[in-house]
């Protein structure tokens, strides 16, 4: 044993990487600064060297967090470190940017290496002519596939998913597919199931590779698959695609298109980040910051969040229209314009977190047609909990600091009518929007903070005139 | 073929699938009634008849989606098809709400059928009694490892990782493990990749199973293995772990102990649901939602909520606190009070936006040490060109229907302030945290809505008095 050890190069030492990388796996700062040194000093062979034992994974990230006026030189100074896996692992915005730089060729070059779908990915976003010069450089092979990928809609599974995949008759036996496997030119390397297939091309059924190993060579694939599978639609959107993948567990998967033939193939690995995006996306379209990619041109988040901003600003005059009706009752009594913004402010919060739990169980396909009533009762029920626990909080605090029980128990009041509304609002809003197809988490946030913001100055300026507290 | 194809049963035709799923592959709603029925009628026969067609994931959504009080009936109703499976795929509180209602032994049979990672699921949230009495009636093989995992921390790799795996000496050759897989009793049967050991039972490389099956058998493990490979220490939180497996595009990984022996195995489909609930818990601890599960009992929700209700209530005293200085001023113009919601709102708002890109960029790893200076920089800029939009738009609407273009002036420049101190705090308060070792996602919320709720107030009466516009 003590040969092949000798043989068997360690993976880098510890303290090596740990130069490199921090405790949570992120480029350090002081080893980005000597890359970009070397490269501002001409030193190309000496970035190379830093550069080269980092994972394509890790280039990426690179390239992301240098700034954007030292991509190009960094990218003239490691080009042959810049690989079609770098490209595939790298943010969009910075990936689009070297692309720019590069001649149809070379664009080419990169695309011929990678999988369909990250092929895809990298040529869906350019300019006509430029994707036009591309395809014309590519081999016909891989030109055909990607023609064929660009057909389908964006985001859809004929995007993501790639033409390379093992598919054999379900009269063969497990020693047949070996010696295929075996044999096979031009056949896929990375996958992680083998599909069965009628005559007609129809997935009949998915072997694990784990099972092809672990059986005798005579058995048949018709005895060993598993029959009942998740085929893909090849025009289902990648968000269904993600959440079939989770709930299923799934590694990978069949895609069909509309007669039900086997087209083509979807790993996890080309899930995983679409999980991550669209589980992560709800907390920046609630917040209406679009994308919200720190990468993304400032003029692009510019026009994003603009657009809500000015969206709240009409929201605002709502409330301002409202508080305007009440100026008599606030120049007798100013008390009402130091409280009044307490109302509004934690019915929003309040608002906000029914909003944030009825936004999530909804994308995960939790909050559903069944038990929608339930869980508009159950925050209608924990708003009223919330609600009295401020309220007396709030109107004890009022009465006492202005000496003032009545102001107390207006406030209390108003309090407890706000909160319960953003509760019934928190829910009810995004529950509508979907039914009505759209996004609950794009457009939930204006409409519930009108309602919280409305109510709460409706609600305790109009109890305080109605009591005669003033006005 | 015609043989082999009246052999295999069609996977269920499609009206009849479409009668228990919906075109988004939820439960309908009329088949969840028609299951309920049947159990209310005491027809356990014909419940499980409705529901044995499901896949286990979507036996545990029926279970989510009913009412707490109907629970304990469907599962008495259908005990046989409430299998080790379905639990796993469960909701966590509902699950223990199953759980509680079991005897000891019928929990260690359920457990002892399950993933080691998927037992400690159940297991671990247990009273202690209940939990010993469980440990006590398992196997003692499934009792060791399940009490082994329970000796790591929770939301850790070694509560996440497997026992079962495959690792083989490098001198073996190609030939070698596939007999060695055929004949092995008791040995892992789902599996994506073999680990190639050293002699002290490190990991010194992996080979995924299509390699294996592509190559002929006379080809050694040390020549086909990939040596670099992505080791997950055993104490490593899960959500490091998840980001490794996204970053690395990784399908499984050796989880190591401190001595870097091989210890277990980490699967891509028990990292998926981490990856989502990762990603999506950002939305709902910036709410203030604490965990915001629909399924978690109220008394819980409430305790989380009303929290941070309670903590924006100190921070709208503060805010109020800053109107109170200025009441003379709006007593002698009432239009300020009127106004100054608008200003704190939409500072809030843009706050929103900034800290929801900052807190998703710190997820991701986006945003580090090393560009932190840049993504400030270019949240201001951003916050500039918003807040002068904004600016413009509410100063001359304000001017204009006021009259009063003195007023309308100073709304525009307080809105302008307020703006840009929400872009450096929005990004600013979440970066401090995190270099705190907090998470920025908890407690970001409440110190940005006090900066732009008080800054709103503050710039805006304050110009107006310093101004002479009123007070």
């Amino acid at each position: 044993m003590s040969d092949s050890e000798l043989e068997t190069p360690a993976t880098p030492a510890p303290d090596e990487a740990e130069d490199r990388l921090d405790e949570d796996d992120r480029l350090r700062p002081d080893f980005v600064r000597r890359v970009l040194e070397r490269v501002q000093a001409g030193d190309a062979d000496g970035a190379r060297e830093l550069v080269d034992p980092l994972h394509p994974a890790d280039i990426a990230d690179l390239f992301e967090i240098v700034d954007r006026d030292e991509r190009q030189a960094l990218a003239a100074a490691i080009a042959d470190l810049l690989d079609a896996e770098v490209f595939s692992e790298m943010n969009d915005w910075v990936r689009e940017e070297l692309i720019d730089a590069l001649e149809p060729h070379e664009i080419a070059d990169i695309a011929g290496q990678l999988e369909t779908d990250d092929a895809v990915a990298i040529i869906e976003d350019m300019e006509e002519d430029d994707q036009r010069a591309v395809l014309r450089a590519l081999d016909p092979d891989d030109r055909a596939a990607i023609e064929e990928a660009l057909t389908f809609p964006e985001e859809s599974a004929g995007r993501l998913m790639q033409r390379d995949l093992i598919a054999v008759p379900e009269h063969w036996n497990v020693g047949q597919v070996i010696d295929y496997l075996r044999s096979g030119e031009g056949l896929a390397t990375d996958f992680w199931e083998v599909f069965v297939v009628d005559p007609q091309h129809h997935p009949v059924g998915t072997v694990q590779l784990s099972w092809i190993l672990r059986t005798a060579r005579h058995i048949a694939m018709a005895d060993l698959m598993q029959r009942e599978q998740t085929l893909i639609p090849v025009d289902m959107d990648q968000e269904e695609v993600a959440l079939r993948f989770q709930k299923y567990a799934l590694i990978s998967a069949a895609v069909v298109d509309q007669a039900g033939r086997l087209v083509g193939m979807i790993t996890v690995d080309d899930v995983v980040h679409i999980i991550q995006e669209e589980a992560g996306e709800d907390v920046l379209l609630l917040s209406g910051a679009g994308e919200g990619d720190i990468n993304e041109p400032i003029r692009d988040s510019y026009r994003a969040r603009v657009r809500w901003l000015i969206a709240n600003l009409g929201t605002a005059l709502v409330a301002s229209f409202i508080i305007a009706l009440f100026g008599a009752a606030i120049e007798e009594m100013v008390a009402l314009a130091v409280l009044m913004p307490i109302v509004a402010s934690i019915g929003g919060n309040a608002g906000t977190q029914t909003m944030a739990v009825a936004v999530r169980a909804l994308a995960m396909n939790q909050l559903t047609r069944s038990n929608t009533w339930r869980t508009i009762g159950r925050e209608i029920r924990l708003a009223l909990l919330n609600g009295a626990t401020i309220a007396v909080l709030i109107g004890f605090g009022a009465g006492l600091v202005f000496s003032n029980p009545a102001l107390g128990a207006v406030i209390a009041a108003a309090m407890l009518i706000n909160i319960a509304i953003a509760g019934l609002a928190g829910v009810a809003v995004p529950v509508l929007l979907e039914r009505l197809k759209q996004d609950p988490a794009v457009a939930s946030s204006v409409f519930v903070t009108m309602i919280t913001d409305s109510m709460g100055f409706l609600a305790f300026l109009g109890l305080a005139v109605a009591s005669g507290l003033a006005g």
